[in-house]
Formats: C-alpha cells, sequence, structure tokens
C-alpha cells in the first residue's frame, strides 16, 4: 500500500538518501519542513504539534532502542497510534557489554596504566583474573542484546543461564537455561558474571540491589549496558570499594551531562566510582552513535519496519506504553 | 605400563597432590630431590645435570606452551628423548586476544580514563569505533590459541579467515576459510582486525614487518598474543603513532624486566608505546599465569600427556626442535 514517512528532527543527508534507497517503490519520504499527511512518522521525541500534523498518522517509530519518558507521556494521549523502537543496535551494545566483561575479567585497564609507567607487576598478580571459559554467566533480560552476549559466552565455552520476564517455567533454548524472574536470588547464587541488559521500567529500577549483590560472590563480575538505575547506586559502590563483588564494567550511569557544555565535567554518580580500580567505566557506549556501521544499521532496520507496513503486515517491536518498553 | 615422572623445578604441593590424584595407578610421581631413573620429566629449563640423571628418561614434558632458546640448545644433544609441551593456556591467551581486540574496538581505556574525569567527550566521538560483527578478521597462526578466537568471532558475526603453515590450498574449515603463508599479503588486503597468534621461531620473526602494515587500512586493528618480535617494533610504533593503522591490542613484547626488582621499572620496547592512545597495552598475561584455574587447566593438560604415555600412546603436542615448535 501506498504511505507517506515523515523524518521529524535533523538527518545527515546520506543517511536519507540511503534510507530511500532502501524502501519500497510505494513508500514516499518527506522531511520535516514538507506540508500534507503522514502514516508514520520516524522520531524519538516527537512534540504535540508534529503528531496533531496529520489525521493520517498511524504509527510512530522511535529510531533508536528505548522510550523517551516525554515520549511516553504524549503518546498515551494517542491510543490509535502504535509506538515502536528499532533494536539496530542490539549488536553494539552486545559487543560492549562482552568488551567490559574481558576488560574487568583481565583487568585491563589497571595493566594498561601499569605498563605504560614500566611496571609489569600485574602480570604476576593475576590471581584476580576470570576466565570466561568455565564461568557461569547469568544474562538479566534475554533480549536483543542479551541473548547475543548468550551466544558469544557460550561459544567461549561458559554455562550460560537467562532471566526473561515472559518465561514462566525454567526452559532451555539454544543451551541456555531460561529462567522466570522469580528464579533471581537462587540463580545468582551460582553466578560467576551477572550481565545486566534489561529496560528501566517501574518494574525495573533498583532490581539488583543490596541483597541481590549480598549474594554474588567475592569474585563476581557485574556488567551493565541496560540503564543506570537498574542498580542501586550506592550498594554497587560499597560492594565493589569493600571487594564483596570482585569488579565491574559500567556502561550506563545515574547522573549524565546535562548540556552540551557540561559534557567535558560531569560526574556520573555522586559516589566516587573513579577511585576504584576494580570498575571498567564507559560513558554511555553502547549504541555506537556515530560511527558508520551502526548509522548504516539504523536506516535498513527503519527501512525494514516501514516495507513491513507498506506490506501490510505488523511493524515489529511495538512499544506497550503501559509497561515502558 | 609402571612409569616414574620427575616433576622438575618448584611446585606447590596442592598443584602437585592434584596432578597426582589425575594420574593413572600404575605412574609415580616424584620430586627434584628424589633418587632413582626417572621416564618422564616435566621441566621447562632443565639443566644437562637432571637429563643425565636418569638411563630411562624418553620425553621431556615442558609445562606450558613454547620452547626456551636454552631448552632448544641443550635437547639437541639427546635425540633419543622427545620433547613436548602442554597448550593448557590456549583459553585464556584466546580469552585476552578477545579482551584486547574488544578494548581497542571500542575505545575502553581512554574511555575509562577520561569519565573518571567527569569527561564524556568519547560518547559523542565514537567515529573510530569498530564492532566485529561484519568485520573481516584474519587469524595468523590457526592453532590451539587461533582456532579458539576464530570460534568466538564467527559467532560474533565476523567473517573470519586463518593462516596456517601447514595448509597449502585455501580450504574451509567450520566456516572458517584457511590460506596458506603465501597468501598474506592478499587477505591483508581485506583484514579489518589482525590477530597474530604464532609461536616465534627464525621463519615467524619479524613476519608482521613495514610492508605488510602498510598493506593495513587506517581503521584496522592489530593484536599480538604470540610473540613480541613476531611484528617489527619500529614499524608497528611508527603506525600506531602516523593513524596508518587504527589501534592494537599488544600483549607480548620486545623487552622483558631482566629480574625480580626490574619488574617495576622495565618499558617494554624502546618506543615510546606508552604515549599513544590507541594501543592498549598488557604485560604478557596471555598465560593468566598463578590463577586458580589455569593451574587446575595446566595439572589436567599435563596428566593427560603423561597417562597417554602410561596408555603406551603418543604424549601430544611433540616439538620439532629443528622447527622451534
Amino acid at each position: 500500500m501506498s504511505l507517506t514517512v515523515l523524518l521529524g528532527g535533523t538527518w545527515d543527508d546520506k543517511s536519507a538518501a540511503y534510507l530511500e534507497e532502501l524502501l519500497l517503490p510505494d513508500v514516499t519520504l518527506i522531511r520535516e519542513s514538507s506540508e500534507g499527511d503522514f502514516n508514520i512518522l520516524v522520531c524519538g521525541r516527537p512534540d504535540k504539534r508534529i503528531i496533531d500534523a496529520s489525521s493520517q498518522l498511524k504509527h510512530l517509530i522511535i529510531p533508536w532502542a528505548g522510550l523517551p519518558a516525554s515520549t511516553a507521556e504524549l503518546m498515551a494521549g494517542y491510543s490509535s497510534i502504535s509506538v515502536h523502537n528499532i533494536h539496530h543496535n542490539a549488536v553494539s551494545a552486545a559487543e560492549l557489554a562482552l568488551s567490559l566483561m574481558f576488560a574487568a575479567a583481565r583487568l585491563i585497564v589497571p595493566a594498561d596504566r601499569h605498563l605504560r609507567d614500566g611496571d609489569w607487576s600485574l602480570r604476576y598478580l593475576q590471581e584476580r583474573s576470570v576466565l570466561i571459559s568455565g564461568s557461569r554467566i547469568l544474562i538479566l533480560g534475554y533480549g536483543h542484546i542479551g541473548s547475543r552476549v548468550g551466544t558469544v559466552c557460550k561459544s567461549l565455552g561458559a554455562e550460560v543461564s537467562g532471566i526473561r520476564r515472559s518465561v514462566t517455567e525454567t526452559v532451555e533454548f539454544d543451551g541456555v537455561i531460561l529462567h522466570p524472574p522469580r528464579s533471581l536470588h537462587d540463580i545468582l547464587r551460582k553466578t560467576d558474571v551477572l550481565v545486566v541488559t534489561l529496560p528501566l521500567t517501574s518494574e525495573t529500577e533498583g532490581i539488583i540491589g543490596e541483597s541481590e549483590l549480598d549474594i554474588l560472590h567475592c569474585r563476581s563480575i557485574v556488567v551493565n549496558v541496560g540503564r543506570g538505575r537498574l542498580i542501586d547506586e550506592r550498594s554497587l559502590y560499597e560492594h565493589l570499594r569493600d571487594g564483596s563483588i570482585g569488579a565491574a564494567g559500567i556502561d550506563v550511569w545515574y547522573n549524565y551531562p546535562s548540556s552540551d557544555d557540561s559534557r567535558t565535567a560531569t560526574y556520573p554518580s555522586s559516589f566516587p566510582f573513579g577511585e576504584l580500580e576494580n570498575v571498567v567505566m564507559t560513558p554511555h557506549m553502547g549504541g555506537a552513535f556515530g560511527t558508520d556501521r551502526i548509522e548504516q544499521l539504523r536506516m535498513q532496520h527503519l527501512a525494514l519496519s516501514i516495507n513491513r507496513a507498506a506490506e501490510g503486515a505488523e511493524i515489529p517491536c511495538r512499544i506497550d506504553l503501559s509497561m515502558g518498553y
């Protein structure tokens, strides 16, 4: 069916041209200054004006993974418009999770810093190194990102479990044991590496708190590429500082730069994580934003979603506004 | 058959006891102070005295991967004693190669350093990040370590090639394309990530030099977990400094501490690699020496080799002294 798609916000011409190339012939792509009705809006943080601008608007596609609070609030007033996102960056988030896991497991950051100063000591102090082969990995949130992490950990010779909201009884899937959320504490007792890839919702906020971190053993590794507030901030800091968990690799934080100007002067937490040697800290880089490859993947995923609608099929990755993802 | 094995050098009692547990009943394990003949000597750098101490000595097992120069020289005089090593640490070396690859690909070291100071800039400057998914990986030396790296890169969605000395024509093996050494330059032209896992021999020294690094493109990543001198020192430094390759993750070096005292004050190269932001530097940690898990694996591999001899079968991983590995 013939469709008009409004590309909202700022896009570089090269990306827009690439998207146009991928779309079916009966899809018309227009930019924000255009006049006339449209059926699909591609926009992460639309305002009311643009939603009301077309009486034919049926679908909103957020061109990334996640649902901004302002968008959730606005779209709650438009029950006839379905909201979707795309998971084009699951590949890059999964690879960042693995990067953080390996860096934490093999002491990469302190080893690098010391060797630059001619200090080889860590070569002889590897007792705290962890091999992934033979380790028990728990992936909390076994979705687009988590399942990729799981596949790779399996190929490394790890024993992989996942926890997934929609699972009601323990099942095996592709060699990975998936458990329902109620089994969390049981599985944490048998976990060497915890990888958190959940979305942040009212249900998941603080899902890893004081008592969950207490269960983990003192050599365990915690990786978070979901959202900061999935893990209790103070408990995470204190468990790392006290060595009651072994190490962490953290990409998502509690405090973000509020403006372009503050990008070089914003501590990611009110706790001094930067003083700890057993944490690897990255500034929310899971999405690999701005790399050619990820922009290409973004356009491919958008095209897939739009072409599905043009074929009269359902657009994938629909968001349940009441669930928040 | 009944066998006596001399465990040469210093071993902690726990490891020796674990090894004893794993050995077949007709194998007797003795320590260095013992009297009497032995059939197998486990020792990395034996002296002539210990080799001559038993007229029944048939096999020397070096309890790690690699052949020290002094051992090669000594054993060249004993053609009736076969020399073997074990590859118990292929798992940990492969995981370190992956750790270095990911750290270089996702800017982990500078991202961590900046974020500790409240600087999020790299979140917005990820153009130089590399996704392994979709990348072309070349593994130079497709053996115990390389094949593990290859399997994991495959599961990440990369296109994996290997170069192996014993391959004479291009063949596919488990989804990996293996090439003979003469194809090196051809494959380097189509390589995004080069992982070097070769042993150092007269044939492999400097195998990656000026002209090989020139072929690689300016976003490419070089990882070395083999031995430093496989890659020409000056060329590697200059290509990184000038940005004619993208990044490197290097575990093996050109200059090592000569004594316990110099472990904290030995620069790994006469070139200032430590001034470069696009290199990840680790102090020869591939073997994960000293971790419980690797010591356990070492004893398991030793037991496997010794038990094979006790059963009258060939001990695996025999070293060809003339080849040097």
